[in-house]
């Protein structure tokens, strides 16, 4: 499998003032094309360290993609800087020159000098058209090995690189027999060590594929990949090693790569043409936001409210003061009424009520900070479920929104509703 | 000034599925501190390329910061592969293993043979405490560079960062002295260029203060810095440039530093006593969802009504077919009557309605993706403002939803309500 190296410049990136979308786009990309990304730097516009981050890649990778310095200011140095760790010599290319020229005359400007640069090319580069700014791209192949330089400005670079660069790969290192085969498992309410468990066995006789463990607010992804030459039986393996890991994981499994607990109970209610509702109180519409997230979901989302206080859980979900005053707002009792008013209310067949501390105020030695309650099903069938959250405002938050998704997912699995 | 390295480990964030937003946080923390970040690099979670990254690192920087790679899991190499670049024994520590234990115990699980591992440190490292998971992070002084160890999950790794990493960074780096003095300006409704324009003489005239902006969402970070050694007079020139920009953008400034929409909002509702509730339809509960981010936000917040069809819009908030079927669901008289109906629901002294579309379905000629009407106020006073946002349908609600607030925070110092 060819590897490839990603190289981001711009003193902005590593001050943290900005994202650098650019190399998750190119190693997404890469990734596609069955090329194994081994690994991602990001430099500032110093000679000294884009010297050591070409170098560097270029001593692990066969492929390394740079975006960043090609404009025409003093700190644009990554064509300059690439030439020299390769060892190539710069030309002026003619047509280049004349449009840039071109590229200025169009919005009545001269060219200024700075920009005569930006007409310097490595010699045998192949010259990859910008349709969006001035910095043309560059592609060479040295010594076996491809260096890409492309622009910084994002949509520059991802038009450049699926226009030009992906074509140009595709035939210098014939790429489409060699796809990476991936699956992810997603999980909910096992924690990492406790599924690494379960499948001990399955991991240590992976037959080839790469078995990785990700937690993710609550949940674990199970990723699967194989390496494979040959598309046909590693995708046999492939599937074959998710079926023993679902066999092992079984209900706590609620889909797979680009589902999410929304899009799965998403998909759920629509097929069972259930409408739902939900009435929050820790999470504050976080729920709501969660399912809301989806285009289309008042398909099957009636709506929800947002019972922050006291006042708003009697008078919006009729939930007795009597209730609140014995039991507390947090508690089995106040849940079970927020779901039953929320129902009532909407009309919908299955509702969900969240009622918690969610901290990091409000805790006692009783209720400490991370219980909540979450109620989820119809008037007539339902299950209250009380949970002891680790972790700040946030985390205990999303956990409970997710909770109430897995619930949601399990009583629509069910079907008795 | 001291050069810092950001290493981040974690085969999902080179394959794109996962943005990198640790080293985000950390780089923009060390240059806050004023060290100087040279470079961040990424790599998945194999043995080879996490050496070499460390070894790269090390050559380059004084200051090392990796994040991920600690957790139980066979992937998880990143304290062996750094023990072994800096040639350092592992030893177990028992107090380690006992909080380890514990954490299990109070999740009423007997701890995983494979979290043993966690209780396994570099001899002589400063353990440092992980409040939010299992993985202790760990900070060392070899050779007079520091290399710090950080659980890979943001929660875990910020609260770490800041409590105890940069308190020893202070002490072993002595960085108090050439610390760069800092203010970030926050502005809501006016676009990038907009302010530059507005600033540009300023920003031409900047005495040795560096001015940045950063377009954050909708939201524009004009930040201040001065990287001088004496404090005094550099803390006069920024205040006075701040002074200088603040006349210049008035009103369009909510904030500073540290502030946000909600955190404003929630100062202002709660000095002027006022109460607030949200009828919310193409945001779903995002509004609602910002004003509960804050803790403690019950004292202002009564709730809200997340109305996503238009049966929900009628029952909760008394919208009239009428309405709805001659100006449709998205319409200034929708928004009106929602607002109606929350205040006259609730009850509260100040009310938010959002009603559009947030796509990327649903859009007309008309009434295209993007048309947002948002109803803030009170029965007695209240504006509708229509919207017409680009992009996404995450930022068409992030939009929206931010919109809200400032509106609110408008209303709430103008004090008429």
């Amino acid at each position: 499998m060819k590897k490839a190296y990603v190289i981001s410049t711009g003193t902005e990136l590593i001050t943290g003032e900005t994202l650098d979308t650019n190399s998750v786009y190119i190693s997404e990309k890469l990734t596609d094309l069955g090329i194994k990304v081994i690994g991602k730097s990001t430099v500032g516009d110093t000679r000294e360290f884009i010297y050591n981050a070409f170098v560097d890649a270029l001593e692990q990778a066969d492929i390394v993609v740079s975006t960043g310095g090609l404009g025409p200011t003093t700190d644009d140095l990554t064509k300059e800087v690439a030439c020299e760790v390769m060892d190539v010599k710069m030309e002026l290319i003619d047509e280049e020159l004349e449009r840039l020229k071109e590229f200025f005359a169009r919005r009545n400007r001269e060219m200024p000098e700075c920009n005569k640069k930006q007409a310097m090319f490595p010699k045998g580069a192949v010259r990859l058209k910008n349709y969006k700014g001035t910095a043309s791209g560059m592609y060479l192949i040295k010594d076996g090995k491809a260096v890409i330089l492309l622009p910084g400005p994002p949509a520059e670079m991802s038009s450049m690189f699926d226009n030009e660069v992906i074509p140009l790969l595709k035939r210098d290192f014939s790429l489409s027999i060699s796809k990476a085969v991936q699956k992810t498992i997603k999980v909910f309410g096992l924690g990492e060590s406790q599924i690494e468990e379960k499948m001990a066995d399955i991991i240590n006789n992976s037959r080839g594929v790469n078995i990785a463990l990700l937690a993710r607010q609550g949940e674990v992804y199970i990723k699967l990949t194989v390496e494979n030459e040959s598309g046909e039986d590693s995708e046999k393996i492939l599937e074959e090693i998710a079926g023993e890991i679902e066999e092992r994981i079984g209900e706590y499994i609620y889909g797979f790569t680009d589902d999410t607990l929304s899009s799965v109970v998403a998909k759920l209610a629509r097929k069972r043409n259930i409408n739902l509702a939900f009435a929050e109180s820790c999470t504050g519409g976080l729920l709501a936001k969660m399912i809301t997230d989806l285009p289309g979901s008042s398909e099957y989302f009636w709506g929800g409210v947002v019972t922050y206080s006291n006042e708003a859980k009697e008078k919006i979900l009729g939930v007795k003061s009597q209730t609140l005053s014995t039991y507390g707002a947090v508690s089995e009792e106040t849940a079970r009424e927020m779901l039953k008013g929320i129902l009532e209310l909407s009309g919908a067949q299955m509702g969900a009520a969240i009622t918690g501390i969610a901290g990091p105020g409000g805790g006692s030695e009783k209720k400490p900070v991370g219980l909540v309650y979450i109620a989820v099903g119809s008037l007539e069938r339902n299950v209250v479920k009380k949970m002891n959250f680790a972790g700040d405002r946030e985390i205990v938050r999303i956990l409970s929104a997710k909770t109430a998704l897995d619930l949601i997912r399990r009583e629509l699995l069910r079907g008795e509703i």
